[in-house]
């Protein structure tokens, strides 16, 4: 029943990369964010690909898709950059960059202003669009995961909504030794945040930390 | 030979919190980033203290003392908040934030639009205040240094000018899991200089993580 949710950051504290787009929806650089797990074996499974290294990448990767009954989140995530998409009335021929089949597999609540009918996907997925608080969308994401956790898939500004209200019981933050100098920050406005939280970090051969944030 | 430098940052990327002054010459919440080394045992030992940890942390800020035969610094380092130390003419009474024994024990060239006499303190710690470039300076500091590196001293704005004038050999980042919110940054505008080093991290039980950035 716990919250949560895993990012993937720049040195320079960017989640992604400036400019997003069709082509390039992590923005300009973004993509070399997640080089580490695009190595981890788990990464490869899930997404219908073979080898990959076993170590603690991958069992990060694993544990992120683990337990998971629900996900958050925002409508930029959903369809940023993309003409109704990402703002203002929904293009409905919009459905999503993940194709007929998602990568989530569980009920999907994608808050926005403009709701529009759900999309039932293959495999498990659908996106309900849902004009609600982070408080009242937590409430519908718990109800749809039953004994399972709900996460927040992103973006940034959702996930800061999150962590503004208090509402998240652990984080994951890989620190990526990468500099992309410009593009969307998390952290802004999230001082001391920590205090809330038991801190540990792990170091991967890959060159990645991972910094998990477990509630106290 | 090498030009190499280490500093301290917080997971949203800034060395020092904000408002320094004579009494947080670190600025608010900038002294909690140093926490892993006060804890260290080579940091109690170089200070005069005793006890500490005798793991990862400590080594490394042994590592970072040992092998230095001149430091080069910013003015703001030297003075920075105090009226006729960080700008401007000098207040000649300033002396630098370290009493008569500065820690540093070699040669320290003060990178300054207004140079003044050098200051000899006790310890073996000698102030130069140089009108210089980077490359310019970098030149006198190796002079003074012979066979032994030159480190920066600090501070951001003093590492951002030798980092965009690729004069940096080895970088030392610790990566402190707290969030200051508001500070002085060092990474913009340095996009992509990852890709002139090799990079490792290792992660310390204290919960920092130590970034090095090895030249190729």
């Amino acid at each position: 029943m716990a919250l949560r949710f895993s990012i993937t950051m720049s040195l320079d504290g960017y989640m992604a990369g400036p400019n997003p787009s069709r082509d390039e929806p992590l923005g300009k650089g973004g993509e070399d964010l997640h080089q580490w797990a695009f190595q981890a074996s788990a990464w490869q499974e899930e997404h219908g690909g073979s080898g990959g290294t076993e170590g603690v990448d991958s069992q990060v990767v694993r544990a992120n898709l683990e337990g998971i009954g629900a996900y958050l989140m925002g409508r930029n995530m959903f369809g940023g950059g993309i003409p109704g998409g990402g703002e203002g009335e929904w293009d409905e021929s919009w459905r999503g960059w993940w194709g007929e089949n998602p990568p989530y597999h569980v009920p999907v609540f994608v808050l926005t202003h403009h709701p529009r009918e759900s999309l039932e996907m293959e495999g498990g997925t659908v996106f309900h669009f849902v004009d609600a608080s982070p408080h009242e969308a937590l409430d519908l994401a718990r109800q749809a995961a039953g004994d399972l956790d709900v996460r927040i898939g992103g973006g940034p500004a959702t996930v800061r909504d999150f962590l503004v209200a208090d509402l998240v019981d652990f984080l994951h933050v890989v620190q990526v030794p990468i500099l992309l100098g410009r593009g969307v920050r998390l952290w802004d406005g999230l001082e001391g945040i920590e205090e809330r939280f038991a801190v540990e970090t792990v170091s991967s051969p890959s060159g990645v930390a991972h910094v998990t944030f477990t509630r106290r």
